[in-house]
């Protein structure tokens, strides 16, 4: 990488929700309406840097005459809260702005640490919640100008990278006790035999995926029986179905499901969270009789003891969680207390890189198998990236493990997942493929945007009809 | 209660901050410089309501000529970000705008699980961090309205209700596996024996408190000499000082404190949360020749399973935690792991009295000692009426029992906390003594109250004079 005088000169936040609740598309037992959304951050750098600067063009959004790479990165929610997420990028903005890029890029787990250590604004986690995603956000945002000034996919500089530099990058503290700067190096020098080898395959054949397309609460029998005879014929080995809202509904949708898959097909399960430790215990095993590969989020994700009760009961029922686990220290435990079987990172919801590093080396330390949470808007883009560079320079394998598709909302990225015969094909393109199209930035910002002004303005004139009805009644 | 037409009329924010950080009050090994600050929110009601009527012009803020009785309530944060926290507390304003003051009163916890619940908020969370606490503070308004309107403090009308209505207020998702409503039932059956009389007591004799006001890290020894002294010769029989930046000093500091007060006094240590696991050990150990009554906040307030191993190495002093543990499920976690001797509410970090109330039942189940979190802005106010309900009508006894107390910032409260022969006495005004003074308000709302506006002023005109001198120079 050159050297270069480039600096941060803009931090640029977006309020993007898309309207989602109006299909039913994800809506679950705990989230029956999710507007997904993103509160989207653009790191923007000054002309005077070359590494990179051919591809800015091409891949970047609203890059300016002048500008260099930009870094994208966002925050995923499901609608309301967006903007408190925005609110909370932009109080990072002080850390960042006027930074060297060259710097950033070279050691983006320092400004990890500054963001997660800022002395006033750590009150309002430690790392959990609002602040920590926030802060997740911007540093993915680091990554990808990282990745797309090395003119690598992300998953690719990560997997090139030194061991030595890939612990330099993990912040141990917290998690000393179970993962210590040795034992990761240990597993990163390991994780690099045969991984150029493997890098090949996976840019031959991809990285198993799984779907959660036929399986939301909201669809009828019909529409789950058509799109899970789908996703076999497109090639997935593995579906998801929602549960926990009705114990008679989810048999019937199981029983749906198992008989269009058959035997052969793995049908996971997935909560949202709904159940007390008693209730996950008895609702799963009443499913027990189609066979579900592993229970999701079976109760709170806080409640490192009440997986580790659950998997107890429920075995051989896998237990898995993740998508809203708040940070390493929770993961830890979970894997201390053998609580899950099923590790499920998710991209946009910790830290950022640095901690999934953390979080993957944990994973492969206990050797449980890393299956990202994916979907909603951005995150499939994101976390292939994680699971790519698992397989070829960490765990060294793809057995039991898959990464969340679902078919959602991918036209709105420059460099969209390619899924082909139920496999993610490894991104080629430099960054994080966190970039949107600029024309979709525009559509649905929150209020502002072509869609979300155009709808405001529809409902209030269907407002006024309605009241002219009323007065003319 | 009259019946009333009363609604909630507006939800008023407003972001205020203290300069603390310049005098290096509360400066401890992980918050160097805090600038005490509460993102506010005042609910107003609208004025058709007889109930409390006649104290509310008295005791509240901003009240209008036709309004009637207001609910106050706030997070406490250290500074940056109090506007995040702010945004987060005006995302959760569609929920309780109009709604019935009657209903809400009647049944604060149906609207704590609305907000809880939102399927769409809840992304942010669940239930912790940034989005948490803005519940929190609405939820405390809603408890400082209904008490206003009972014309009672809060602490009497939590201990003056029915265990039935009590245990409607609690929330046992993810918490049922260890207390069920029944124990909850029988718990606060039997903690109304005797309740009257130690009401008596209470308003005699208050409550025992201990003070953090010698110990912060960036007091000289001197200073740390005087302020033991002090606080021994004021009636304190525990004091507590912060520790976790630098052994050396540590030693020194515990030497100081312990020649100073001599072996009858108890002498707290508080990491705030400095440590990994072994390092919390080591250190504790290197200070037990000091004999520290409890090591506070060792390592992560998210660490289980680390508090556990701790307790076990360090005993027998005690391992404390709890003014950052984000709610109940965490709680239970400590208390089912045996981490915990002492268990350490905060009225503004979990979500509000509702999960307050949960977590008094969970320690209480456990007979685990309630010794709160207090100090920085208002905690004080608010949290002493959660112990002296849980004296009057829970645990019945103070034994082992302080609330924290530090010499901060209550002037600008309009009912601020008493204390008397290191006690604090039972407050007597109607509400959660959360109501901060119109004029506080307007001198510290950031950025464009009084202080902040001639702050900005007086640095702008230093820089302007900096300015001149270089270029005269």
């Amino acid at each position: 990488m050159s050297s270069s005088a480039a600096r941060i000169t803009a931090v640029d936040t977006y309020d993007i929700r898309f309207p989602t609740s109006r299909e039913l598309d994800g809506s679950d037992a705990m989230n029956p309406d999710p507007d997904y959304s993103a509160a989207y951050v653009v790191l923007r750098t000054s002309g005077d840097d070359t590494a990179g600067a051919d591809t800015a063009g091409a891949d970047t959004a609203g890059d300016d005459a002048g500008g260099g790479p930009e870094g994208h990165g966002f925050t995923f929610t499901i609608g309301r809260g967006n903007d408190v997420q925005v609110a909370a990028i932009e109080a990072l903005r002080p850390h960042i702005l006027g930074r060297s890029v060259d710097e950033l890029c070279a050691d983006p787990g320092s400004l990890a640490r500054d963001l997660t250590g800022d002395s006033q604004l750590r009150w309002l986690g430690p790392e959990k919640g609002v602040m920590h995603m926030a802060i997740g956000a911007v540093v993915n945002a680091v990554w990808d100008l990282a990745a797309k000034r090395a003119r690598k996919p992300l998953w690719q500089l990560l997997a090139d990278a030194t061991p030595e530099w890939l612990v330099s990058q993990v912040d141990f503290r917290y998690i000393a006790d179970v993962l210590t700067p040795e034992d990761a190096l240990r597993l990163l020098r390991q994780g690099r035999e045969g991984s150029a080898e493997r890098a090949g395959l996976l840019r031959e054949s991809g990285f198993p995926g799984y779907t959660t397309s036929p399986g939301w609460l909201g669809y009828s029998d019909e529409k789950l029986t058509r799109l899970a005879r789908q996703a076999v014929a497109d090639g997935f080995t593995q579906i998801k179905l929602k549960v926990g809202a009705d114990l008679a509904d989810d048999v019937r949708r199981c029983r749906v499901a198992r008989a269009v898959v058959g035997p052969g097909i793995r049908i996971a399960v997935d909560a949202n969270q709904r159940w007390n430790v008693d209730e996950a215990i008895e609702w799963t095993k009443a499913l027990a009789e189609f066979d579900p590969y592993w229970i999701e989020e079976p109760t709170s994700p806080d409640d490192v003891l009440g997986h580790a009760a659950i998997r107890k009961s429920v075995a051989p029922v896998k237990v898995a969680t993740g998508e809203h686990v708040q940070n390493r220290i929770i993961f830890k435990q979970l894997l201390q207390a053998g609580a899950i079987d099923v590790l499920q990172i998710d991209a946009a919801r910790v830290g950022g890189v640095n901690e999934n590093l953390a979080i993957l080396l944990l994973a492969a330390k206990f050797g449980v198998p890393v299956c990202p949470h994916a979907g909603g808007v951005g995150l499939c883009e994101l976390v292939q990236h994680l699971s790519m560079f698992d397989y070829v320079a960490l765990s060294g394998t793809t057995e039991n493990r898959v990464i969340e598709y679902v078919d959602h909302l991918h036209d709105h990225f420059l460099d969209p997942v390619v899924i082909r015969d139920g496999r993610y094909m490894a991104p080629m393109s430099p960054g994080f493929s966190a970039t949107m199209r600029p024309q979709s930035i525009a559509e649905f910002t929150f209020p502002d945007g072509t869609f979300w002004a155009a709808d405001l303005d529809r409902q209030q004139k269907q407002q006024q009809q309605k009241q002219q009805k009323e007065q003319a009644a």
